[in-house]
């Protein structure tokens, strides 16, 4: 059953804690590794036998390893990588589970070729209001969705080497459970811009409109819309900043929809406001 | 514990027949009547045992009664306090359920006075996706918050009908379990604009703006950020119409905060957004 030999993760947080502690009860590594700046994390997973060993030191974490999952802010996932490559061994696997692919996908092209070592982005769709690895749960990718990214190569080398990248990350998060769909890196962020940042965009701005005197008497409706609001935004401006260019196409979308709608409430055009609302509860319906 | 020798309830669909339910399970009526066009609605809630008396007929449905209580879509009820209004006895309660006060309000005032007829304009918080007699639920207001809005009159006489109207209100609503706020029609009709009418636009606008080729991918915070658009678009338009005035405010409010934000996002102005989104986190925090 053990598919890997060497694992290393590097940041003990909800979602990389997740993977070790998941790669643990499943038996799928013979030695789990943890890099981490959080001292207090990486003694508790070390105490909780999630890990084997912890160090703060990038090149001693990753040497030897044959996967190594970079679990950080998707601001920070650039430099680790750079951080990671010349120490990573042929064979390797790199990936990491940002939710903004472009940057770290860039950051990893850029780095000097060398023979073997393979990358794929990879962006699991499972989380938490709560974070920290005291949160984390061996069970946090069962069923869900992970998605891998692959980017468009022409040199037949580069391309057989990418294609081998992204079926070994396929292969890792289906061995964690979770059901897989590779994407390009444009559509990928394309798509996170649409479904993810601005929804957290809107939801934050709702709250920010809102009368504080009106706060209290708040029904369910505006508690359901604005929960995402409760998320970290220090998190959230570092995903807006690395999306920007697919942020502020989803922003200009939806700011043309509230304006086509607005103008209709001004000029009293309730019929097409209608229609426009049930093609979009009929979307919404196809959703779970 | 009867308060009500004859409660008569216009309309039994979730409100209705939640309101209806909670009146016998309580108690609190020696006779429900209930005014209908739904003749199945009609029977499934004489056959419950939870109206006395079905009719189609208002003149009919409402003579006599000492509690009148109007439950239909907010467009229709202005036109159901005409109705309603020279059949009732002196002395009678008349109020509603719409989240939208300033039509039905006006068109109350504006009925012929007839000394001690009593009217205030109420809104109970509590709802759900699913709608029709079937739903109802005699615990629906257990809990919630009903709203009772009271109307800025000058002439002597008038003010003190407008506060028994107000008392009486209050004590329908706390008998069936509800806290009780009483609001300025243009308070209500403001802070619903902000906390329930423009999350529920906003919600319809994101599930438009969303490529369809990325909802299949859409996680957790998509799904709860848009429950709210699986709402009846019949219904909300509707909505949107009788508060269209509150409503552009609140629509013009919102497109101010995005286009601000939409300003910094194409700026860089990381730390002004970062500023602004962890200000509208904590508000959020303060809600349940």
């Amino acid at each position: 059953m053990t598919r890997w030999r060497h694992v290393t993760v590097v940041g003990l947080g909800l979602i990389g804690g997740s993977i070790a502690r998941a790669l643990r009860a499943r038996g799928l590594a013979t030695t789990i590794v943890g890099v981490g700046r959080s001292r207090p994390a990486l003694r508790s997973a070390v105490a909780a036998g999630t890990i084997d060993l912890a160090t703060e030191d990038m090149g001693q974490g990753v040497t030897g390893a044959d996967l190594v999952v970079l679990c950080a802010p998707v601001g920070v996932l650039p430099g680790l990588v750079r951080a990671a490559w010349p120490h990573l061994a042929p064979g390797a696997l790199l990936t990491d589970v940002g939710s903004v692919k472009r940057g770290i996908v860039e950051a990893a092209e850029a780095c000097p070729g060398r023979d073997g070592v393979l990358f794929a982005g990879s962006h699991p769709m499972a989380g938490s209001e709560r974070s920290g690895f005291g949160a984390s749960d061996p069970d946090l990718f069962e069923g869900r969705l992970a998605l891998v990214t692959e980017t468009s190569r022409t040199d037949a080398r580069a391309v057989a080497a990418a294609q081998k990248a992204v079926a070994a990350a396929t292969a890792f998060w289906a061995a964690l459970g979770s059901q897989v769909r590779v994407q390009s890196v444009e559509a990928h962020d394309r798509g996170g811009a649409m479904i993810s940042q601005l929804v957290h965009l809107a939801a934050y701005g709702l709250v920010t409109s809102a009368d504080e005197d009106a706060l209290p008497l708040v029904a369910r409706g505006f508690a359901d819309t604005t929960r995402v609001a409760l998320s970290s935004e220090t998190l959230w401006a570092d995903i807006f900043r690395e999306n920007r260019p697919a942020l502020l196409d989803a922003v200009a979308r939806y700011r043309a929809v509230l304006e086509r709608w607005e103008g209709w409430i001004r000029a009293g055009r309730w019929e097409s406001l209608e229609a426009e609302l049930g093609r979009a509860r009929e979307v919404r319906e196809k959703l779970s």
